[in-house]
């Protein structure tokens, strides 16, 4: 059994960011050199998730204002503590803050069309995501 | 450590249909022979989810028109591409679109209620699910 | 490889109750004797989830708040079976029913502020939490 541990940063320029990281965690993949297994990809601050779908500028507008909209900045009794940020804690929890990747064959084995973002929703400031492997 | 991969087809009637998966699952659990390990079930197209809830037509009926309730079909910038199925992807974000399932002593280790269920939200057309299970 | 599996068990005095788990999983793993793996956390009831969040009173609130306010108790066609309860696998939908957690160096390899919990939906009876690890 093999096993691989890298972290990925992100410091993003706008609070709220949907950012592409399929070729980083495939190139992580290829490094673990690991043929058959299972890759976590997991935010490690509760305002970020992991988002599988598509790479398609619409529907990423589509799903931020569909976020915004189940769950709005607003006035959360979060806030008392000096924060302003319950809000991406909820959007965390409806995207989900992980993913499991299959690997096969030494490479993700994702769908035609399945891309993996990390969806900040409380951005400007430095945080990470661990990505787990685990295989033969 | 054993690794086991299969894919599972689906082409449903209907737009949106729970496809009762559980005991596909389980065959495919059989035949890795693996006595403890990790299964992954996971839906490699974006616009379906995987769901592990009860076996009851209330319930079932219930969870489709909630879903429509929080990620209606309408007007989305997604649709400026052609295509008219924003909402799926939405409704896939908010069941998730996989499960991790417990094997132990070899068998699928699931609560007394807990059911797998493929959840179709744009079907009439070929779509995969991955299984791959990880253990010895 | 090392697999290892427990379970938690929960009978909460109030129907609704967020519960910190992460003591009682991060024994669990020392116990387990494994140094890198993965260590999932599933509820096995269908009317509870796990949520990886913050411990914080005002933002645990806040998410039960919320999760009533998008999954609300009502009436539902699940109920015409005697049940009352619909709203809570709605719930457990939302906030997911389970998780898994990074292992590394022999301990869970959570973010700064990542806690894990049980949250019930459906309490006043007892109801169990898988966790399974596999690792090395």
């Amino acid at each position: 059994m093999r096993a691989h541990t890298d972290y990925l940063w992100f410091d993003t320029k706008k609070r709220h960011e949907l950012v592409n990281i399929t070729d980083r965690v495939a190139e992580i993949v290829a490094a673990a050199k690991v043929r058959e297994g299972l890759c976590l990809v997991s935010a490690m601050h509760i305002t970020a998730g992991i988002w599988v779908n598509d790479e398609e500028s619409g529907l990423k507008h589509d799903v931020m204002e569909w976020l915004e909209r189940l769950a709005p900045a607003g006035d959360y009794r979060h806030h008392q503590t000096g924060e302003d940020n319950a809000d991406a804690h909820l959007k965390r929890t409806l995207v989900h803050h992980q993913v499991i990747l299959p690997i096969t064959k030494g490479a993700l084995d994702l769908g035609p069309w399945e891309q993996v973002f990390y969806a900040e929703f409380d951005g400007r400031r430095k945080k990470r995501v661990v990505v787990k492997i685990l295989g033969e």
